[in-house]
């Protein structure tokens, strides 16, 4: 019995794997064809998003079940409950990417990103990156360096968010309102990717330590 | 045991049931707050969603608790796996609702929404709290026909966001950069209010019925 659930939490842990790779894989590709206009790269983000939206109906069906079946008490249970909790905050990881990317392929072929303030959405770009690579490395591994990291490149995302309503409020800026709209709705996605991420970390370092970070809720949306 | 069950899973849906009535209360005070440019109505809403996440903690802790002692299986299980992912659900509405609080009170003492568009806030506000109201109904009562009335309000507010980005890039529109992203992020924010009442009703349609509709995911933002 015993065997049959370690086999089983061992599927959920390497499902949330998969889940958190394919993220990875979808922000990292909705971020070039964001900076790139690429209209290709664009639509296959929009379409392998299913996939992720699937994996995580399987993923909760499995919980399900395995809560059904094997009972699980004490520190089995809050694995499986936090899995549930993690699969939930990865889909929304992916729809967020998908987001970019509809952003992008709406644009096309123009550039979504007015040139003015490219450099901050590629800094972001390289950060949300990051988080997810990250977010897969710590779901692998349980390394709770990594769950600091995480946590820092949310605080970069925040500050970067920041920096494009700041670009947005120079009397510098000449975009349209739809350039406006794109940097203010593109510069929210990434920020709430970096939230996202800090969720999955917290969850991680929990089922480690069993010390649960107040959860800072997501920065106020000041400018 | 199967009294303390019940007993259990009564204040697990009574949790639940105060949370949305919370949320309704926060929509609704952050609404007229942006509307009318109420600073004092805009930090009540601000303050208050600490309870809203204390709610949201103590109810997860019980479902964790009735999974340990009561090991609940078949539909019970399903009750209790679906009211923790309702808290979240419920929780990111409250969130939201602060966050539209946020917005009122950043502008203040000057209204945040441009009156070009007043009008179309004020539908959206409508909508998201009649949402928010039926979403408790709907947890109190389990009456289908509430559900099929929150889809229709979750459509409605789609179609108010479309209707904020195309008076946003109508040739008549005048608002500066702080008053366009605050249409943006606002609209934004109203418009996730209804896919997480959607997502409730889905929740609770199967559990009254066994069929799970599946997942429309947010609407494209295409504008």
């Amino acid at each position: 019995m015993r065997e049959i659930f370690e086999a089983e939490l061992q599927q959920v842990g390497d499902d949330l794997t998969e889940m958190s790779r394919l993220v990875d894989s979808a922000i990292s590709r909705a971020g070039t064809a964001l900076l790139t206009a690429d209209l290709q790269l664009a639509q296959s983000v929009i379409a392998d998003d299913r996939a992720i939206d699937q994996l995580e109906r399987d993923l909760d069906e499995r919980c399900v079940l395995l809560l059904a079946q094997q009972q699980p008490v004490a520190t089995d249970l809050r694995v499986v409950v936090s899995a549930l909790r993690m699969s939930a905050t990865l889909e929304r990881m992916g729809d967020l990417a998908r987001h970019i990317a509809q952003v992008a392929r709406g644009r096309f072929p123009r550039h979504a990103i007015d040139p003015s303030v490219e450099a901050t959405f590629a800094s972001m770009h390289d950060a949300a990156t990051r988080v997810a690579r990250r977010t897969t490395t710590l779901l692998q591994t349980r390394d709770l360096t990594v769950a600091a990291n995480i946590e820092r490149d949310d605080d970069l995302l925040d500050q970067l968010h920041q920096d494009t309503f700041a670009a947005l409020l120079t009397d510098s800026w000449t975009g349209d309102a739809q350039a406006t709209i794109d940097v203010t709705l593109v510069g929210r996605y990434y920020e709430r990717f970096g939230d996202h991420g800090v969720s999955v970390a917290r969850r991680v370092v929990y089922l480690v330590t069993g010390d649960f970070a107040e959860d800072r809720g997501t920065p106020a949306v000041s400018a």
